[in-house]
């Protein structure tokens, strides 16, 4: 099926899964659409291209928003979408800072599945300290995407976080992982040797849906929901005292429901003291949830950033010690986001039949690193491919594509970037998926049926 | 603001956060989109709209989709936004089933910055049994949405699970929560006295972002995806498994790591074991993640229904014993869920400053069950408003918006039903947004500047 034809079967079956959850018919759709009797169904089908029209009118009868009708589109149905080096030197461009060059940025694989924003960035600024007040230094004011760097080369990274600033030189195989909005900036700490870093960004949970309703809620609500995670706010009662508003729960109701002292409920309740394990249980029972739902995430981050330079990184190989198919090495990350993972792969397997594939249930974005080309094979819809990568090719692979790296010729060591995340299909939602009744996989995926018959 | 502006003012900062995560300033955007000089900052600032053309123009040259630059619509810029009785009575319609009506549909106070779907629906077909194979019960065939029903009189509920049908012979106050794709069915025991529901479904995490995402990716991506909590398929260790997957981390790595034995590494990651309390902590210390991320959650749910008879519902008044002005009472709800709450409201407080405000993270839907009205006062961008809303009437609340419930006359106990559920503001971008460097909320909320100067 042409990616086209597919974008507008799902934009029809997006159309009857919003008919079928407001309870409206075939009949009903169309005399509230103003739409020509029978014409519903071919929408729905797919065999008529839903128009702008068609959704700006929906969302102004039905309560819906134009985006709820919009589907996305799919630019990577071979499995496995790759940029090559010369795209991405086409790409360049120079981005000046305060009226002089200051970087030049280079587009890698990207994909419309996937919140990746992957930069290749060399640096143009050349200073001789580590002072991060150097006026040669030009900062930028952050940005809302989480950001992963890689090192190459003598880079400077400057960061700043609550108002103080911070310089690391970093050198190869060096790494960063860092909060949204922390002003930073890089340069080059030598004039002839080449500085770059991949700047591999990245919105997570805070782009799409969830932007789009506390953007509605506006500035108060969305202070008002945040849930700090350190310094004097640290409140582990924060989230018993979220299920407590949730379900009314008073401190009396909740002692009765948990056995346990009026005072002790006080106290766990105010977030003054943290439940032990058993407190837990009991806590969880009483409102409702799982134990998973009342833990706080932990975070590794000194200052907004988690640092890991190469000397320390731990290193293994994988799949055993047996048949080693390649050297992996563990780069910077925060249990912030447990599902973002940063590897370097040193591929030690001649050939693909004496390697192994890699499999993840994350987005994966991989670049050639060094001077060695690799092999890259996948499987993807029943099919085997092969493709050599060339130092600087970069790619992007779907989730649950295994793909299998070796030496493109005996003996030659490639060396490969990894960055994965997950996409907006959380725990929660592959939880819930496992949940559905029999058949219902199918159904959420493509609902094109009414809801009866 | 008027609501059109503010849509407007809000796609332009969509516009500009692209552009932004893209790293193109004007010059750049104003040249890949085909747009003038000086015009993005227009269409960045929501002096000029951003047209569909232009959308789309953006979805072609750049790696995102239409729906990636399209905001929520406010349809609630009051804090509650009401539906009247007669405006629910107006939408009825009768649904057919096999050719014969079989229910009365009205749709009650709905809005577009929640999934809600709520109906009241009236039986029509009279059965004189609780025989789930009684050929008069015209089932559906289940649809996405998970479902909290609320009885009121003699209404039968059928359901479906793993082709075994029930029937549980319903009563007022009864109520029920139940899993996506589950078939079900209504029926009225009694000709003369009123059997209705309040049929209040909602889409939960499954809808939005994560249902494109997973419908570009295909069913059996999402059936690899899906993690089963239950029977034969239940596997504590599929979290574990997922993060060594996504770090490549081999069981002879995870031993390294968390200092445990090879064969309990092996055994821990099969899944054939749970972990100690202890191990979870080595294991979240060693994979980077939290504690809470390696815990599955929790479902009392039976054959995919938890039911709350209103004979065992537990009750209590809020805010105390001393000065009550509620008596709530819990009602169907489950561990799956743990951001839906439903509540039913008994008002026990004549007049406003008697009673107390009611405060939750979750969006809100109330329904006026019983005979008599209720006055609703409440508080939002510092005005306070005062309704009397009468039998029938319903309502949306957003989230954080105080509202307080009294007796309209002295002595009139007012029942009120509380539908919270959660929206896409889940607690990874609550603890993300707690996060931010400062200033950060503001611009996530709304940014149209660019990333440096």
């Amino acid at each position: 099926m042409r990616a086209e034809d597919d974008f507008t079967r799902r934009a029809g079956a997006l159309l009857r899964a919003a008919a079928n959850d407001l309870k409206r018919d075939d009949e009903n759709a169309e005399r509230e659409l103003g739409l020509e009797r029978g014409s519903f169904a071919e929408f729905a089908a797919g065999t008529r291209p839903v128009t702008w029209e068609l959704m700006r009118r929906a969302a102004e009868v039905w309560p819906l928003n134009e985006r709820d009708l919009l589907p996305g589109h799919d630019d990577c149905p071979a499995g496995v979408r790759i940029t090559r080096h010369k795209e991405s030197v086409a790409s360049g461009r120079v981005l000046s800072r305060g009226g002089e060059p200051y970087y030049e940025y280079r587009d890698t694989a990207m994909s419309r599945i996937a919140s990746y924003r992957p930069e290749w960035i060399r640096m143009l600024r050349v200073v001789e300290d580590d002072d991060p007040d150097n006026p040669l230094v030009q900062w930028n004011r952050g940005h809302l995407l989480y950001q992963f760097t890689y090192f190459i080369g003598p880079v400077n990274y400057y960061y700043r976080w609550n108002g103080v600033s911070h310089c690391v030189p970093m050198d190869t195989g060096d790494s960063v992982w860092g909060l949204p909005f922390a002003p930073h900036s890089f340069t080059s700490r030598s004039a002839t040797e080449p500085a770059c870093i991949l700047a591999l960004t990245y919105g997570g949970s805070l782009l799409g849906d969830a932007q789009r309703e506390l953007a509605v809620l506006g500035n108060a609500t969305t202070r008002a929901l945040a849930v700090p995670l350190e310094g004097a706010a640290h409140r582990p009662g924060a989230m018993i005292r979220s299920f407590m508003d949730a379900g009314a729960v008073t401190v009396a109701e909740l002692a009765d429901r948990t056995g346990l002292t009026r005072e002790r409920a006080e106290e766990l309740a105010g977030g003054a003291v943290p439940p032990g394990p058993e407190e837990l249980d009991l806590l969880a029972d009483a409102l409702g949830v799982s134990v998973r739902d009342l833990l706080a995430p932990r975070t590794g981050a000194a200052d907004g950033v988690s640092v890991q330079f190469a000397r320390d990184a731990r290193s293994w190989v994988w799949p055993d010690e047996g048949a080693p198919a390649y050297r992996m090495t563990r780069l910077a990350g925060d249990p912030l986001h447990p599902h973002t993972s940063a590897l370097r792969v040193d591929v030690l397997a001649d050939g693909a039949e004496r390697s192994a594939p890699l499999t993840t249930y994350q987005h994966q974005y991989l670049y050639v690193l060094g001077a060695e080309p690799v092999t890259l094979s996948w499987e993807f819809g029943g099919r085997c491919v092969e493709e050599t990568l060339a130092p600087g090719d970069s790619a992007y692979v779907r989730p649950q594509v295994p793909v299998t790296f070796a030496a493109a010729e005996e003996g030659r060591r490639a060396q490969i970037l990894l960055l994965r995340i997950s996409g907006s299909v959380t725990p929660e939602v592959r939880y819930a998926v496992g949940t559905m009744a029999a058949g219902g996989v199918d159904r959420y995926v493509a609902e094109d049926r009414l809801w009866y018959s």
